[in-house]
């Protein structure tokens, strides 16, 4: 009699009692085989009491895609080098977590000392040839602090460096970008240089401009949203506003970690706490 | 002589000046003949000057995605039911924007006529078993606003019924899901109900509890993130602190949105502003 062997797939258990397999082969491989050596690892994975597969395949293995979903696999999420499949194989009930469902944006509201506003005109989108004098704004990158990503934008579209104050306001928005969501920080600034370069491709021009102009423009007035944040704003320049600024502290799995919050009044929990870097 | 005439896959243009396919087709369709529409219509959608092209390939067309790819596409994003690829055709600069980044999450601080606070027992996580009684949490839903997400999540867990105050603070933590970031809002809610049913399999026990018992949890005073949020809480309790509180307002596209500030400080800013549902 003759035996099949077949080479399971490596799989890394993860902390929910699921198995995590990193499919990062270099060579190509034949579907079939694959399919093969799938069937024989959820088998073996089931024995083993396993709940969730997880399957990370590289794009250059597009063509063992059709294989895992034919193996009853669905999609969970996906970056330009990469499609993550997940199944779920016990008998419980499916705890598969959901998908990543928000980009997050900042705006920066940095004031020079002669309390003057920075402000760019962008050359594309929306808001591009309607000469629209607007705060710099921006994605924030994949693992970027909301506080950094503020910074980084600034100094990107103006030149400027500036020093993270405090996040003013934020916003939700539903269904910006297909079928996910978006939070907008406006996020305060302090300048530390007053020089402006303009180099990014997307902004047209680049200036300071006394917050009373900015607020003069008729798109300004005409968007209750935009009519809003300019008041907040003014709100701040008077001295009568407190956001949320943020401390360095650590999650219970002892993760560094940003919490925002009003510091005004709750400053007594930083009495006996030193900001770390 | 013969020519050979090849249907075009069916593209709506974007405001960006792409297009997007999608193949909604409910047959399935050969692999072959999916490349040679897609070849065809590039062909055609670079002679019209298009940039951005999009394909949301639902899970059952997964044979398709080796052809896409193969073509030059690459992934954007995931959901369980579809795969969607992007490539850029035009010599400008690529200007795919990212894929969405975080999860958000929401804890729930809500207080009784009593001032106390509704805390829960988790049967299962990282809290599984602790006797830890830890304020109610949970994920945001796709297109859930974040003071919706915190009112359901109440109410599920232990039945309560609740009204959203405001945001008290936020954390941001990265790589906590894959490469996944997180924002995790604590949300001020007021009971309107008192009766505790527990309801969800994932709740071993609910009940209400003073701050000050709530605080003495040894978990809490060893964990430092816990311990601001606490004292963030009875800073709030004591009256002497001001979260983000949100109003509805409109986008400068029209859509509907919250935002959330200091309200406090800014309450001027609603003087002629209504609330709306």
């Amino acid at each position: 009699m003759e035996v099949e062997r077949i080479e399971l797939l490596n799989g890394v258990e993860d902390h929910h009692g699921g198995v995590v397999v990193n499919f990062d082969v270099q060579e190509p491989m034949d579907s079939m085989l694959f399919s093969s050596k799938l069937e024989a690892s959820i088998s073996n994975w089931r024995k083993q009491g396993k709940k969730g597969v997880w399957i990370k395949l590289p794009l250059h293995h597009a063509n063992l895609v059709d294989s895992a979903v034919k193996s009853g696999f669905r999609y969970h999420h996906a970056e330009p080098d990469y499609l993550m499949l997940v199944r779920w194989i016990s008998d419980t009930p499916d705890t598969i977590p959901a998908n990543a469902s928000h980009r997050i944006g900042v705006g920066a509201f940095v004031l020079n000392n002669y309390k003057e506003v920075l402000v760019v005109q962008e050359s594309s989108g929306k808001f591009g040839g309607t000469g629209v004098w607007k705060m710099p704004t921006g994605a924030v990158n994949e693992g970027e602090d909301i506080c950094d990503a503020a910074v980084r934008e600034v100094k990107e579209e103006t030149g400027i460096e500036t020093k993270f104050v405090e996040v003013l306001a934020f916003r939700e928005s539903h269904k910006s970008f297909f079928e996910k969501s978006d939070l907008f920080f406006l996020c305060m600034l302090q300048a530390q240089s007053f020089d402006i370069q303009n180099q990014a491709s997307e902004i047209d021009a680049a200036q300071w401009m006394s917050l009373e102009d900015y607020a003069a423009q008729p798109f300004m007035q005409d968007n209750e949203l935009f009519d809003f944040t300019t008041k907040i704003c003014f709100s701040k320049l008077g001295g009568n506003y407190t956001g949320f600024s943020n401390v360095r502290t650590s999650t219970s799995s002892g993760k560094k970690t940003y919490l925002y919050f009003n510091n005004r009044d709750a400053s007594h929990l930083l009495a006996s706490q030193q900001e770390q870097p």
